[in-house]
């Protein structure tokens, strides 16, 4: 997916969060669908730290939509553990970009991922190029 | 909250659902906060079988808003428990009106609640009163 | 449910939270259900300030059962908004206590609500008297 | 990962599901995180249709842990849709197998995804073979 080797220069940003028992099921550990949950946490904050907002965005009408998900679970997080999310764009091409985080506890690593996005017209629900000024904040490198 | 006495004349609808595992949390029950999405299900189905849709509300501008909920849980619900959530109205006035909720697994009541909603105007989101039509479908009875 | 007066010195604990998109719903506010959740972000910061560990409660054999919640909303809360949480114990019996929660953004309050809480033998299931070393720290009084 | 072109026999199982309100988020659809919950209501039908029980499984000291969870998102569901999850076996190894997953509304298919888990030994939380009778029902297909 990487737009002809651009370089994605941005740093990788991290955030940190509390595990709520709400996040725990029956196994005594965090259940598999909340670490997306956290993904969005990170990929909020990277957003926030390039400063850009989603207020920002939806006055261009532009949208951020999820097409593709994945995780792998390494290890389990358990209730009250302080939990840090490292989230960086990996790849990026016309229209979409490749979010990649890893969760941790301390040094040891439990889960790790990515979500691909695709900038859409909020109104056709359609793909947009992602916008130079957006691209170049967002990526932290030159446009192209 | 009852409106000079009003005989709430619709019965009481039951639905039922399986417990997620997503919403047991580490002490192995059901997570205190999932009543209130199981409220909803039997609200929305209420809702259903009164013949009311909320594409129908959304046509007249009209939104439900909740202003108070409430629940006192009695015994755990487990994973994969079948549980029955049984819904009526017990209270109604101008704007407002009140749901009743009683969650069973088989005869052992588990929990049970209430909500109290306001009928508002969706843009303006001030409350406006129940449309007579409506008042009539939704409590059953007369409208006053 | 006070204990003939008994006064509850333990001072109210403040702790903040961002609105996560995943507590939104259609409406594009918080879901009513994720204020229950965010009453326990504010009792668990309660409990830690208080010194005492969930960890501390298990090694004892104790539990903490919820036997009732209740909310009343006054705003909506949305995405990525500030919110802090303010949790107090404003009353107490033998077994029993009360928690008192304020949600607000800024100065605006946008929802309050309470829980009530039985200390529990874990294995039995059965309420048990507040041990008086953890009543003390618990309610920043006397025991009694 | 499959073992040496082991044909899985056992069929794709269907359940159905209505979209709940809390489900929602802020777009107005189901929230991205929301599908493995549903995945997972899927694989537990998968597995109660193969006359096994997690009770069996405890009484046996086995768990099942996922490793890996991955979901593609083609098109939005929306609140009270009624939501078709197709759930079948694709791959197994010694101590592993892998879910496959289609979210559809009505012919539209919504999302696909696959979930992978690892056969356990519940204490140790260390991966185990599975069982042979297990293995029969759960693939559907000879024991190797």
């Amino acid at each position: 997916m990487s737009e002809e080797g651009a370089p994605i220069a941005a740093p990788a940003v991290e955030t940190s969060l509390r595990v709520r028992y709400a996040e725990t099921d029956a196994q005594g550990v965090v259940y598999y669908a909340n670490y997306l949950v956290w993904f969005e946490v990170g990929r909020v904050e990277y957003i926030r730290r390039q400063g850009i907002s989603y207020a920002d965005l939806e006055a261009q009408r532009l949208g951020i939509m999820i097409v593709e998900a994945q995780c792998r679970y390494y290890a389990p997080a358990f209730f009250d553990d302080l939990i840090t999310i490292r989230t960086w764009i990996d790849e990026a091409r016309r229209s979409s970009f490749r979010f990649r985080y890893q969760v941790r506890r301390g040094e040891t690593l439990l889960a790790e991922g990515y979500t691909v996005q695709v900038m859409v017209d909020m109104e056709r629900r359609e793909p947009v190029p992602i916008p130079p000024a957006l691209r170049q904040l967002f990526l932290g490198g030159e446009s192209r």
